[in-house]
């Protein structure tokens, strides 16, 4: 297996995208690892013999954080991102990852590889830790499609729920849509007319969720739109980031036994910690493109890095294309799509 | 100055509003507390001789927090959350406070008092504690209001900044739209045109903000419709909760060294707790009628009632509406807003 690796993506790149691949390569002598992206930048960082399993594929360009996604990915054709999906096209490698601009990730492997027949708009997905027996709650779109309609609310629900099928083992994913409130006659009319649909499906369909079911374990997955699920998704970043900070601070300027304290629960905290660390979550693909692509936290350190490409490995194992085309023509029943001639249909502008 | 209490409002109604009641006026003898509710189950919570400013008005009915808010308060004349407001209208009460059903409270509101002159929608507000010299941050709408036009999120923002300056004493709100990046191609047609209207404000208007930004002190006031607040609210209650409660098992269930050094940061941990406890915040007004609405958090222990109480006085002593109603007089010159005779206009729906 060779998996694409977008050494110039993300905020400590490529120094810790190199070095995150090199754990991983030594731990994983049987798969290679791709790393696109300028020569002797990414060279740099890499020791003079580098392992037989870690290669370099050169990228000229670069599509920065700041720029306009869409617009970077059409005018930066050798981007490293961009050759990543480039590389998944000719069967060059089988999954493209990169802990850059999650936006230019999307545009690029619509770009490259177009849609699952099928699917109007893919989605970016992000896993939330939850109470309860399975731990995780996967919230989508959270990003690449700002702007919704009803059913691209349903086609989420039948990505996510085959996706959490396929790579994480849930038999029958329990699915809701997000709203701001429990009674049906709550909500917009996306959501009721989301609802209306998600309730004639073949998915476990449960009806709305608030917002602190993400982390309540009633529910799989949550679909909402990307404007909403951006929001959501950051506010959660920011209360855990704040939270955990707040912690960390008191227990620094803290009287003596109190300090002493936090030493005594060090290990408690650090279970803490990781919970709402990205580099322990890895990397969410993104869900509806025909192949696989994941998408790391932008902040991610190697050891993200390395737990990206391991979610890479075990997506690709898990033949996460296949699930998704499959789920996606067997809910044509009842799903309404816009008419897709192949995989390659005009593609939505993402964010 | 008289307050009236919702007696019947909230979980732990009415017990938990009668006790917060008399704490409240036990430390404020100068304000009267008029307790409205069921007469019989109101007085089985208060001693023979309740102290002189604290006052009994009969309420037969109760909205139900699960009832549809418009059509429970519609149906219920006597409904202890809109007699409240009628306590208002009439001025034998400055303030109506409620930890019940805010959608019910913001309905009975509009119903009874209608709303300030030039405000198409009052919102339900949320603070949200705030890294920095500040120490919070406003987020509205956060539930009022599902579907909103840009005009109305220029209005919060009016709002929001007018209540923060009147009752915060921040001299010049740094206001913000809520967005799903920070650039201004970001964000949905809605976001997009009210940041046009807020650039032609006289606020101190910083363009997009991050869900982040919530909990960052960049910010004093953010807006947004309120099936996006409602949500991110309640997935930042979520996290919170989930972190302490999480917090609290692990220092429970470790071993004998971490749940002594639980023991010794309990005094720094307490802190934090508070920070993510209702009932150090207290109750947020609603913004937009033209008198004082106080909505506490549904879970309200005594110490959040009296907290309330302790807000809506502060609230009348800052005369809010007239800072409300003059924020909304001056923005008429850039603000647009639906033609509106007096203050009784047609009410929209709440949530």
């Amino acid at each position: 297996m060779r998996l694409a690796l977008d050494a110039m993506g993300g905020d400590l790149a490529p120094a810790a995208v190199v070095e995150g691949a090199l754990h991983f390569a030594a731990a994983e002598p049987a798969v290679s690892v791709v790393l696109v992206g300028d020569e002797p930048r990414v060279r740099a960082h890499l020791p003079p013999r580098p392992p037989p399993n870690v290669h370099l594929h050169h990228a000229s360009q670069v599509v920065e954080m700041a720029e306009p996604a869409l617009a970077a990915v059409r005018s930066k054709r050798d981007a490293s991102v961009r050759v990543c999906f480039e590389l998944v096209r000719r069967r060059e490698a089988e999954a493209a990852v990169t802990a850059g601009h999650s936006g230019a990730a999307m545009a690029a492997a619509l770009a490259v590889l177009g849609r699952i027949p099928g699917v109007d708009r893919p989605a970016l997905a992000a896993l939330f830790p939850a109470l309860g027996a399975r731990g995780r709650c996967l919230l989508l779109d959270v990003g690449a499609n700002a702007e919704c309609r009803p059913q691209h609310l349903a086609q989420f629900a039948v990505l996510g729920a085959a996706y959490v099928s396929a790579c994480h083992s849930v038999a029958a994913p329990r699915v809701a849509v997000l709203s701001n409130g429990e009674e049906e006659s709550k909500g917009t009319r996306l959501t009721r007319e989301a609802l209306a649909l998600l309730h004639k499906s073949d998915l476990d369909f449960r009806g709305y969720a608030e917002g602190k079911d993400l982390f309540s374990g009633a529910f799989d997955v949550l679909v909402t739109d990307g404007f909403t699920g951006n929001a959501v998704l950051k506010a959660s970043e920011g209360v855990a980031a704040g939270l955990t900070g707040l912690l960390q601070r008191a227990v620094e300027r803290a009287h003596l036994p109190a300090r002493l304290g936090g030493l005594l629960l060090r290990s408690t905290l650090a279970g803490l910690w990781r919970l709402v660390d990205a580099s322990e979550v890895g990397g969410v693909p993104l869900l509806g493109i025909p192949g696989v692509g994941i998408v790391a936290h932008g902040r991610s350190s190697p050891r993200a890095v390395a737990s990206a490409l391991r979610v890479a490995r075990r997506t690709v194992e898990a033949d996460l294309e296949g699930s998704l085309a499959g789920a996606i023509a067997r809910s044509r029943t009842w799903l309404p799509t816009r008419a897709v001639k192949g995989s390659k249909g005009k593609t939505p502008e993402p964010i």
